[in-house]
């Protein structure tokens, strides 16, 4: 085993691990059909519709993979070849969902919006009337990781609903840190991450699918012939078959089911307003001594996702080497910008067991111990 | 965290986690990034590729999915709609085989061979000449976990070879086990899991593909269309981007790479040739302690697995209340039967950690205390 640096975990994700899930993952290992990982997987699924706010007659269970294996699942088992889709693009996870969705033939037309802002409800409103036909699917992100901005799913889920299509709702970085509520937006698929506003490690992607895009899924049956072009590690019907039934269908990973359970169990004992207060204070305290460094974030007020912070690099400072210097001097991880704001924003990530006011001094120390000297030499250079 | 039983593991998998491989996963998280986590990726690719014995040039690395995953990726990248492909089907996994290819639109031929039995050489000779064309990919299995049986991959892949075919062999319950040789094979496409041989935790998939493999998925320019639809996350472009470039595709997990790295540094540590020598000789430890009791394998001695045994239950003893007391009463599982075999045979597995004299004298002594009054009781009706 190599040394293993330890790190203070601020960028758009991973967050650190509970201390308590860290243990929660020492338990002996138990195998995929044994009768106590059945009874564990039937706790997750009741406390993860908790935490979904779920509605009657859910399928809510976990993927064996990351959530980008979360969000295929979503696509790959509601979408057929030749399906109208709309998708909601307000950052690189928008559009990786478009991406997606065509790879399972969809015919995507993108709502684009200008990237540090949210979609409002007149956006999709008017894409959605400009379409020839109603879509059979409205996809969006509700927290978009790579822009820090909240999009209000809820308005835009009931639009697109109100026009008769399925809702794809990407959860990723808002589930356990913002206000989640899947069966008040009516969504259809949701999926999540473990490694963010949960506080357990990468591995599973908790979703949830309401009861009639469960059944659309499973297949009506003018579908059955697409059924089978499904990818078989994420085809809906089998992976029903094994959370429901104990059919086998691939052997679930013990460590990430122990860390799972138990990340839920600390959630629901913190309490779900409780749990998105914090985020929403620590976000406030963050955002106010940034603001007293003269550091500004990228997306309005109002648009903000509380687990992560996309702030605007000041003027003269170099991006790549004060990153460079956060993680060798300090051991602090905060994310790079993408796409067009790479080397314009950092994104810092206040999540899970990471959002607390200790990490917010940590960091802004820091950050300003390194910031000072080249904002001081820039002011020193330009006055 | 609910009270999580003591298993001793020796069913079809998972194997006993490694004592070190447990504490590894207890080391801090790095992100999927992490300039430290790259360093340890880098490691294992070059003891993966140690371990399969791959060839120069080949892509060695892991999955972020169970072993199904692996076999799901092997095939979204080797296999456009409308191939040939051929798939020895000896069992359950061969079978999931021919269900994957076929859902990517593979024209796909099935060689079938008595479940409990091995693929001759002349058995896919006459299968390859019985096409109308020569297949684009032969598909098979090293281990087949349903039966126990142990394919000749060796020379089924030169065969295919030979033929023109690109090969896809599964390894799943063979490596870190059995000999595995897959550039001595020729092999293009192999994957495996980490939960059996290997002894860590299930949630990654080892694989490799030759560097012909690798220029063919990375996709010539007639494959352009085709490359589009393969699954986002089992993409082997996105993969690469990510395993050899650093640039992001998901979030690996964190835990499961220190497992693997750990897993693969014990095995490298106690040597590959000491590693199948020690599961043989603990596999005919077991062999000699069941016929003592009377009860054989399915599968004839020269096509038997040495880390899964296919075990026939002996007449007049009932399967299901056997594993159960097993579990409840001495803390061991095994595993069922499949598919023809449910019911007839029990799946015993000494993989990994798991494959030690140790294991295989309490797994008998408590079978035997278990059957001797069912049989005896049997034995007092029928004669």
């Amino acid at each position: 085993m190599p040394h293993v640096p330890e790190r203070l975990l601020l960028g758009p994700g991973p967050s650190p691990v509970e201390p308590r899930v860290a243990r929660a993952m020492s338990a002996p290992a138990l195998s995929h059909l044994d009768p106590a990982m059945m009874s564990m997987l039937d706790a997750i699924r009741e406390r993860l519709a908790r935490v979904f706010r779920a509605g009657d007659g859910a399928f809510t269970f976990a993927v064996s993979g990351t959530g980008t294996s979360g969000m295929e699942t979503a696509v790959a088992n509601l979408v057929r070849p030749g399906d109208r889709a709309v998708v909601i693009v307000t950052g690189y996870f928008g559009d990786r969902l478009a991406q997606i969705l065509a790879r399972y033939g969809a015919t995507v037309t993108r709502v684009e919006v200008e990237w540090g802002r949210a979609c409002t409800p007149a956006e999709l409103d008017a894409g959605l009337k400009a379409m020839p036909e109603p879509p059979a699917v409205v996809a969006m992100v509700h927290g978009e990781t790579s822009t820090g901005v909240l999009n209000p799913v809820g308005d835009l889920c009931r639009l697109a609903s109100g026009a008769g299509a399925m809702t794809i709702v990407d959860c990723v970085t808002s589930l356990g840190a913002h206000p989640v509520d899947v069966a008040g937006w009516g969504a259809d698929a949701v999926y999540s991450c473990t490694q963010k506003g949960l506080g357990a490690p990468a591995g599973l992607a908790p979703m949830t699918f309401s009861q009639r895009a469960a059944e659309h899924a499973s297949g009506v049956a003018d579908r059955a012939d697409y059924a089978e072009r499904r990818p078989f590690y994420f085809d809906l019907r089998l992976l029903k078959d094994y959370w429901l039934n104990r059919k086998y269908h691939h052997t679930i990973s013990a460590p990430l089911v122990y860390a799972l359970d138990e990340a839920l169990e600390i959630v629901l004992q913190e309490g779900l307003e409780e749990r998105w207060n914090r985020h929403r204070e620590n976000h406030l305290a963050l955002v106010e001594a940034l603001s007293q460094m003269g550091i500004d974030l990228l997306p309005p007020p109002a648009e903000r996702l509380w687990s992560l912070n996309a702030v605007r690099i000041p003027d003269g400072v170099d991006d790549a080497e004060t990153r460079k210097q956060l993680l060798d001097r300090f051991g602090i991880e905060i994310g790079a910008g993408l796409g067009p704001f790479a080397g314009k924003i950092w994104r810092i990530g206040l999540m899970g067991h990471g959002s607390s006011r200790d990490n917010v001094a940590t960091l802004t120390a820091a950050l300003g111990s390194l910031l000072s000297p080249q904002i001081n030499s820039r002011r020193r250079v330009y006055q």
